[in-house]
This record gives structure tokens, C-alpha cells and sequence, in this order.
């Protein structure tokens, strides 16, 4: 992050810094609290009769208390945004505003929980102990390999769905936008060369979505080239994602990779050099998801692919985690959803991916404003959960 | 608790489950969200801005994030109003109500927290764990004595308030109650023989803040008697309150505590028998604060007491938490208050008893419902900041 001393990064009178003065959430009571009659009910002595039916039903809960409606935004800022490890505090706004784009898009209840960074273990056993508060958990801005183990022990421990957003909601948009962009290009989705440049969690899961998606090709490089079988100390997750990917074993460099490929999913924060992209297919794909910088500029892109989308509100087909996460939760709320499966997430992209009837080398993806998304989504979620139980 | 089965426990028609239906809080954005530009401004990229700043000085989340006027309501469901164990999620009704209370009453943004039970270690640990998250911890409901050590233990670690409201919200409702009661019986406070039955949670701070305000004689009973100079084994926190109480070394049954006692004061759920009521100096003072059933009946002690209160709203001079928690919780949050001292607490039942101007049996303290309260005990809390720097 920036080196720049405090006072040249505050300025009250810039309108972030007014739209944020006093922060951006509030709570309220859903009804009202008049008088000694109200305050019986809703407190002592009436409470009593709830949390006694509650104790002896504990399905009873999903009902009466606010659990029914609330996601917590868990974080322990250690890779926020673009910033790096910024620390629980700093990482106050931006799950407060991803509350409040929860609020808006799919009317969920949801909460940030900042938490001092700790091991995987602690943040594990913190999230575990505080859980019953809450009917679902978004983790978001966790740095990679840790939130990898921290999402994969709690589904393990918990009963509620735990979705990290950094994977899976960039994981879901960008098949959609993909499934869309390859109707454009007029080539099959299996048959597809993809190259993922980055190995962090939004390339991990990318990668693995594309795979699932019935991909065949899919090439991922970090920032030391190629994960091909000539990289022998890999990481676990590094090795794990090598070995459902790259099946003709790829060596070498992004270039290296790139030459003939269809589709460059940029998810690593790094520059894409002209030389590499023009060894690209024709009718080639560009997705440089970077914020706000993309991986190259789209201007720049479209010299050498067809569909080009980015982050970025102000470039045609911005790839935003929004057109997803709302709706997942909201369809794993009404329907009860234990977890979010592979499969939710494969009907969450097609889901998005439809609302666009006649895709364009410019509308591959939804508006994030378009009020069907999440509504879809949500009904795609649901419909999994209604057919095949509780999941 | 009840060991009736949850069918009969639970009737969907019955007022009080209709109220509690869906949950009783929901959560807003402060600013609206109507187009890309304020979703830069509340979202990405502008929230990058505030999270770098914050990053740079910490001391800037009080000011743009929600931590500045939020504060958590953690329980871990194990001493839940008179119910006992009932567990994490049949405590979220009643940390919800405490949380329209906080709203309601004093503005405060409070959030339910209901943890798994856990030792007094794992507890501290989760709560110290999401504490960025907020600008105070309320405590609620967790069983005596684990309760003393997990707040003693959270206050040196936080550097927020950390206030066990069973405990001083009823201390210094008490307190204030008491100090408008020895006005009517024409007392003097220092000169008062006072008794409290019950030596949990509320017991313990009751008799403790007495002993602060100038009451120099104070007895505690507990279900076995008086903690006098007979009782060899008493665990930690009893053993520390017989050190500074019962100066007169008074032994034997709660019937020998009240022979000529001023005051009786009930916070145990047993019952008292008129036979030792009896035994009570003229002009006494009882408050039966057990909810919902009190030591003693009104009706009963009003034989035998000048002033008697409950904690009922069914009778005259009911002694309410909520006459305290919201004005502290307030105060602290509008000074930047590190911790609720000992002196706040004394200034937070003055200024509730000044407000009854002339008080008389029936009314020693104000009505929950009288807004003056909550600024008056904010305006206490926060003055004493003022006056000592950050406490």
C-alpha cells in the first residue's frame, strides 16, 4: 500500500471522505416501541416465552430472531482491496459497504466482523464460536493460502453457508461473462484454451468453476510462469489447482502460455506485455479483472481480442462480485441452504449469464444495477436446495 | 427452565410470537445508493481512500466507520433472564430486545453476538478476536462467577468499554433507587444497615457499588447463609466480597441479617418468608428485583417496608437496567471513554435519582419510558471523561 504520510491521504472535504463521516451502517428495530405494552413483548417479560420455545426447538430459530435474515462479512483485513494487509480497522469500510450493497441488491441483513489477524486456527475458532448469531458467513478480503483452509474448516464445522466472495462470487461472474463472450466469439465453451494469470484466490477459483464448467484447457500462471510439471516446490494449493489443470503440460512463461490461447482471465494485479497478447487466437477473449489498474488496458485489449471486459464501472462489461453474492445469499436463506455447493455455483453463472438474451462484444454480463440479477440468482440457488433437500 | 414440551411452548398466534416473527432488527445504509457514482463513492474504487487513511491513522475509524457508534451485545446463553442455559440461540431473542433498547432509548447501533458457551479463556479470546468491530462490548446473560473473570480479563485487553450489564446496569439502578428511598425514610445513606440476598452477578455489583457510594454496612446472603467470618470455603468472588462487606462479622440465616436492617435488597429468585421480614427496623426499604417473580410480593412488603420496588412494570418504582445501559453505552461512545470507571457508575445513578425532583414511596426512580434519563446518564458519564482526559 501507500507510503504516503496520514495527512496526505485524509482530506474531509473529498466526498468519499464525507460519504463515509460517521460510517455507512445503522440498525433499527422492525417494530415499534411505543410503551410499557410494546416493551413486554418485545422485551422482559414476553422475550422469555421465545427463547424458552427456542431452547426446546432450536428450528425455531430460523424464524424468530434476526438470524433468519443476517450475513456476517467476516474479514481480518489481511488483503483488502488492492491495499495488502491493512488490518482489521481499515478494513471496516469496505465490509461495511459491501453490507451495504447486500442490504440493496437482495435485502440481506448483513454485518461486518473485523478481526484482529490471527492463524488459520484462531480465526477458525472465532468465527465457530460467534456462528450462531448468524445465517450465513461471507469472508471476504483474506489473504491467500490461509483463506483457502479457513473456508474449507468452516463448511466442515458449521451448518450455515460459508461463501468466500473473493473466490467464488469473482468465480461465478466470470463464467458467466465467459459462457456469454464464447456465444459472441462463436466457439464452444469446452473447446476453449484458457489461459488464468494468477494463483490467488480469485485465480484458484476461476480455475477450478472453469474446470467444472466442463473447460478443458485451462492454463495457470503465477508470477514465476506457467504451473506446469516443470514447477517441483509448489505450494499446496498451487499443486492442487496444477493437477486439474494444464493437461498438456504447459512449461514457460504467460507468453509461452498465451500462444494460440483463446481466453486471458487476468485475476493477478501484474501488467500483460502487447508481445505476449498478440500471440493470442484470433477472435480472442480478454478479461482483465485487476482493479482499479486492469492487467492491460481495454483500449489496448481490443487490439488483439474480440470481447474484452474489466472491474471497472467506467469500460463495457464490468465482471463486479455483486452481480453474485447478493442473490447467493438470498437464495441460501430462503430455502434453508446448509452450504453452497459446486452446483449452485454453476446455476448462479448460467443464472446471470441468461439475463443477457443477445450478448454483444460489449454486454457480455448484466448491469450491476439490473434488478433481475439477483432475483435470478437466488431462484437458481433455491431451486438446487428445494430439489435436492436441504444440501 | 420449563421441561414443558415444545409444542406447548410455542403458539404462532400468541402476541409475542407475532412480534418476534422474522426477528426483531434489521440494518440500513446511513447514505442512499442509487447509481455507479455513489456506488464509487460507498464501494470501490472511493472506500479504497478511507481504508488507506484509516490504515495511516487508526484513530480515523472512530470518526468513518460504523465502530463509532456500535456496540455489541454478547451472551453466551448460559444465564439467560431467570431461564438459566438455555444456549446461544435461544439467547438471540433477548440480545435483540436489548438491542432495540440500545436504539430505542439512546441511539446506539447495538448488534447481537451470541457465542457458543465456551471456558472463560475461549470466550475472552473470541470476544478480544471481532473487538475492532465495535466501540463497546455490552455483556449479557453469561453465568456468575465466569462472568467477573471474562469482564475483568476483556477490560484489560480492550481499550473499548466492556460493561457486564447484569451486573452495574443493576447496580446502578440500585443505587439510584436507594438513594431517593433513604430520602424518604428520612435516613441517612452512609447510616443505612443494608441486606442482599443473592451473591451472582447482581448480587456481587449491587452490594459492591453500595459499599462505593458510603453504605458502610452491608450483608450478603447467599442460598447457605450469611457470607460472614463462618464460611471457610467460599469460592474467589465471594470470599472477596465477605473482605469488604459485613463489617459487623453478623453470622447465621438471611432471617439474622434483616434483625433490624434498614434495607433489604433482593437479587437472588428465592423467596423471603414474612417471618424475617418482620424482624426489619421501622421505616424499611425492600426492593424483590427477582423477575418475574420477586422475593416478595408487593403487596406483602408493603406490610412491612415504607418503599418497595421490583423489577416489574406492573408496579410502582420498577428498577429497570434500561434507566442505565443506553445513557452509558451513549456517553462513552460520544466521549471516547476506554472504560466505564467505577466514579461513572456512582455519577450515572446520581444523575438518575436527581431526576425525581421529590420522591415518595411510589416513586423513587423515573419511568423507563421518561426521556430525560439517557442524556442525563450520558451527560454524567461523559463529564467525567471530559474532566479526566480518556479514562
Amino acid at each position: 500500500m501507500s507510503a504516503l504520510p496520514a495527512h496526505q491521504l485524509f482530506d474531509p472535504s473529498d466526498p468519499v471522505f464525507r460519504a463515509h463521516l460517521g460510517g455507512k451502517l445503522g440498525v433499527h428495530a422492525t417494530s415499534e416501541l411505543r410503551d410499557a405494552s410494546d416493551l413486554a413483548l418485545l422485551y422482559t417479560p414476553g422475550v422469555a416465552q421465545v427463547s424458552r420455545a427456542i431452547a426446546a426447538d432450536p428450528a425455531l430459530a430460523a424464524l424468530y430472531t434476526s438470524r433468519r435474515n443476517t450475513v456476517a462479512v467476516v474479514s481480518d483485513g489481511t488483503a483488502v482491496l488492492g491495499l495488502g494487509a491493512v488490518g482489521p480497522l481499515a478494513a471496516m469500510p469496505v465490509m461495511e459497504g459491501k453490507a451495504v450493497l447486500f442490504k440493496h441488491f437482495a435485502d440481506v441483513d448483513a454485518v461486518p466482523v473485523c478481526m484482529q489477524t490471527g492463524t488459520v486456527e484462531e480465526i477458525v475458532e472465532a468465527v465457530v464460536r460467534i456462528a450462531p448469531t448468524y445465517g450465513g458467513i461471507n469472508l471476504e478480503d483474506i489473504s491467500a493460502p490461509r483463506c483457502f483452509e479457513i473456508e474449507r474448516r468452516l463448511q466442515d464445522r458449521l451448518d450455515i453457508p460459508v461463501f468466500h466472495d473473493d473466490q467464488h462470487g469473482t468465480a461465478i461472474v466470470t463464467l458467466a461473462a465467459l459462457l456469454n463472450a464464447a456465444r459472441v466469439v462463436g466457439k464452444a465453451l469446452g473447446e476453449l484454451t484458457v489461459v488464468v494469470s494468477g494463483a490467488g484466490a480469485a485465480g484458484v477459483a476461476v480455475s477450478r468453476i472453469l474446470v467444472s464448467a466442463g473447460v478443458r484447457d485451462v492454463v495457470v500462471v503465477d508470477s514465476r510462469g506457467v504451473l506446469g510439471p516443470d514447477r517441483l516446490d509448489l505450494p499446496t494449493h498451487k499443486e492442487q489447482l496444477r493437477m486439474v489443470t494444464n493437461p498438456r503440460g504447459v512449461t514457460g512463461t504467460l507468453g509461452d502460455a498465451l500462444s494460440g490461447a483463446d481466453v486471458l482471465i487476468g485475476v493477478s494485479g501484474g501488467t500483460v506485455p502487447e508481445r505476449d497478447l498478440m500471440r493470442m487466437a484470433p477472435r480472442a477473449v480478454i478479461f482483465a479483472l485487476a482493479n482499479p489498474d486492469p492487467e492491460v488496458h481495454p483500449a489496448t485489449a481490443a487490439r488483439f481480442a474480440e470481447v474484452v471486459a474489466t472491474g471497472r464501472s467506467d469500460f463495457p462489461n464490468q465482471i463486479n462480485n455483486v452481480l453474485a453474492f447478493p442473490g447467493i445469499f438470498r437464495g441460501a436463506l430462503d430455502s434453508g441452504a446448509r452450504r453452497i455447493t459446486e452446483e449452485m455455483k454453476l446455476a448462479a453463472a448460467r443464472a446471470i449469464a441468461r439475463l443477457v438474451e443477445e450478448p454483444t462484444p460489449d454486454r457480455v454480463v448484466p448491469s450491476v444495477f439490473d434488478e433481475r440479477v439477483a432475483p435470478a440468482v437466488a431462484e437458481a440457488v433455491s431451486a438446487l436446495v428445494d430439489r435436492d433437500g436441504v444440501s
